[in-house]
């Protein structure tokens, strides 16, 4: 590939709630891009798209469409995923895909670059973007299993509407707007009304009584981690809110640590920004996380009585590190390490 | 008082979110009522409400407000409480305190009537109504704790905001419209703005970084359990949501036991209605929750690593077994166990 002037890039899902942040975060991005594919189904074909003042035309997903890109972000649901991503791959694109369909594909590298950068050089073609509550967790987990040692997790959520798309925030501002005036809410996305409730519901239920969300916060945690004996617990629940997904987060470590160390350490991680001021009503909440890249943490706090427990709120953009901002984050890294050339 | 025909109640704070719903609840409870006084501050004196079809005039609530009554209702703040709960005893009332003035005061019992009714029989005058999410929690954990041991509590709540009052449901409404409207969302009872939010601080924070909340949570607990050895931590959260609290919580108990046996033993347990049925997307939601008296347990899943580790989500009106229900039901447990006589 050394005679190119850039790197052929295709969003997959273009006109998603994903797929529109895709694009707004390669326009900031350093990827020295010299064509850019807008993809999606056949119902979106012939939208246009701004990108870097130039306008593009939406295609059609359909595997020659893959020809020449060498790197392509999928977010267009696992069924395009699965049917797709193979095609892109055998036409030389590497695939870098947000949905669930490989994450827990043994062959799959699971990324997230300030935790787990090398296990790109492992990809055979796909790459995984975690799931959004998952990346945001692990961003704060790291530094603090790398210096101290972890060994427990039991983490709540509360999750925005967008998690499940452009139209989910739709329903969300309708219900908001009928209950309002009174009137009863159309429920679609969602199994109950989201407006002035919380759904203690996110994706279908597992045999085991948990949810696949709160599966994927366990499985993925541990692989991205590459720590299979880390103990992790979730329940995931819907709240109705548009944007940022925010975490309650107890973790063991192998240490006592102090909340001052322990905040010291987080400021100083990659991808992290603490926001952490009691005397001035300082911690990070989704409406102040909402269009930022970074994962926003705060509310650190001892254990009452485990010396060696703190409890974290961790925040970010769903959309962003909880998606769009994690899959460019992957293309750059991939850059940077070499593993593609240009 | 054998003489008398029946009991002379009166609500102090009875124009307020809580003390409207303690009128309801005396509606419909099986207490002698032969006089009800609706006391409140000096702005709403003169307003009218409906008892039993019989209109009541408000009035200001004073000390000789307190001639004759029985029982006093009070949900109108720590202030008033501190200043005119002793003026009640000293009237021969035994008040019912719904504040946080005397929780933890170690003359005052702190009461669940599920949990701890034999407390109420060392009352000085004065007994205390728990902190909503705290009620909550304990009805549905005293039956674990009585049949399996308990020795651990992590918990982290999804609260509603009608628990700082009427005029916090107001601003949760006009700050949606605001926010629908693309205006400005305008603050006054919460330090952030809560439409399409979480925030997670409830009360001040203390020197400890804990929320006057959650160590409400964590000290009330132990107290009503008289269980002073119980690890319990919590994080409060407040969302967009009228009324209901949620709370996700973890449990590690003495004993291994199974989710079967766990949800028989909470549905045969007193105050505790299961929801849980994963197969139908069955589990409590707090605008299912809202109206009425009981706690709503689901969502009952083993921990995946420590066998002893249960997870549970438990939801409940927090106006009525949070503070109103709860209150009333003191005042009927009083009579039952005839420490209070007609």
């Amino acid at each position: 590939m050394n005679t190119k002037q850039g790197l052929n890039v295709a969003i997959v899902g273009a006109t998603g709630a994903v797929g529109v942040q895709m694009l707004k975060m390669l326009e900031g991005s350093s990827l020295p891009i010299s064509q850019l594919k807008l993809l999606a189904s056949k119902r979106s074909a012939g939208k246009t798209q701004t990108f870097k003042d130039q306008s593009i035309i939406v295609e059609e997903a359909k595997p020659a469409a893959f020809e020449g890109v060498d790197i392509a972000l999928f977010s267009a649901g696992g069924a395009v995923s699965k049917q797709l991503a193979p095609e892109a791959v055998k036409r030389g694109a590497v695939v870098i895909d947000n949905t669930s369909a490989f994450r827990m594909d043994p062959e799959v590298p699971l990324v997230v670059p300030e935790v787990n950068p090398e296990a790109l050089r492992e990809h055979k073609g796909i790459i995984a973007n975690p799931n959004c509550s998952t990346i945001q967790m692990v961003v704060a987990l790291e530094p603090l299993r790398r210096k101290h040692g972890l060994n427990r997790v039991i983490v709540s959520t509360y999750q925005a509407v967008s998690g499940a798309g452009h139209s989910a925030i739709e329903e969300l501002k309708q219900q908001t707007e009928a209950v309002l005036n009174g009137q009863e809410p159309k429920t679609e996305k969602f199994p109950y009304p989201i407006a002035f409730n919380a759904i203690p519901q996110i994706d279908t239920f597992q045999d085991n009584r948990y949810t696949f969300e709160e599966m994927k916060m366990i499985n993925e945690t541990k692989k991205i981690m590459a720590f299979p004996e880390l103990r992790v617990a979730a329940t995931c629940v819907r709240l109705p809110v548009a944007v940022g997904h925010a975490e309650s987060v107890y973790v063991e470590l192998d240490q006592e640590v102090g909340v001052e160390d322990a905040l010291a350490l987080l400021a100083d991680s990659p991808g992290v920004t603490v926001v952490d001021d009691p005397a001035n009503l300082g911690y990070p909440m989704p409406m102040d996380a909402a269009g930022k890249k970074d994962v926003f943490v705060g509310r650190v706090r001892k254990d009452p009585d485990e010396k060696k427990g703190l409890h974290l709120w961790i925040v970010s953009d769903n959309l962003l590190k909880g998606a769009a901002w994690n899959s460019v984050q992957i293309a750059e890294t991939l850059v940077q390490l070499k593993i593609i050339t240009i």
